[in-house]
């Protein structure tokens, strides 16, 4: 039913969980692109029930810890000349550079401009990270 | 590349203005939906260049009239066993039954919950509606 036949050059997002998938889509701003993209939600999956796909038909620059951040179940799938060049698991980051906020309304990060919140990853279930400046602990949340 | 093979049983909306696809798929809330979804951007189009096309593999009811009011180049397709038994061409809606608000703060629509704004077309370049209750003009945007 729903498949989308191989893209030729670009990035497929697979094994996305259901129900990410339109937030990864706004997160990686693809409603603004000119080039094709494909946002497939609810496709059955043997794996995983039902998944999320994002295929892009362009050679962009995706942050693997952001990803690894928002949903650590995602496959990233580089093609070129419509085969698969490149698989890559994503995993949740160990440290993570500026990607969210310290929760420390107080932490210097929150009001100097110039120094970029940076975080160590405590515990993974929750995505529970220290700040590395007031080590206040921040669950992030997509 | 791109393409998306037909689906079986469901709706395909195609011919929309390209940059339009995420802005409808929100509209019609697909990313709530537990039924198979697929938003194609920037497919290219031999009639419009660039276009983007909504795949529902489900029966749902779609207002015309508010398909028409956000984008009259839509083509509804109804799927049923992979064949399409009804295409329709979607019209800018002569009468418009709360599908938005009336300008006018001071219209009776306005601030009594039970009087729900109705409309007539009066200009279709630009959308512009009267309201059927203080004839105020409204240009309608997506």
């Amino acid at each position: 039913m729903l498949e989308v036949t191989s893209i030729k050059k670009g990035i497929v997002l697979d094994h996305i969980t259901s129900g990410n998938g339109l937030k990864i889509f706004n997160k990686l701003m693809l409603d603004k692109v000119n080039y094709p993209v494909v946002l497939l939600m609810n496709v059955p999956s043997k794996q995983m029930n039902r998944k999320d796909i994002i295929k892009i038909e362009n050679n962009i620059d995706i942050d693997l810890d952001f990803l690894g951040l928002i949903d650590h179940n995602i496959t990233m799938n580089i093609i070129e000349d419509n085969k698969i060049v490149h698989k890559k698991k994503v995993e949740i980051p160990q440290k993570v550079n500026g990607l969210f906020k310290c929760h420390n309304p107080r932490c210097i990060t929150n009001f100097d401009d110039y120094v970029k919140p940076t975080f160590q990853l405590v515990a993974s279930k929750n995505l529970e990270y220290k700040c590395d400046y007031c080590e206040e602990l921040t669950a992030y949340k997509l």
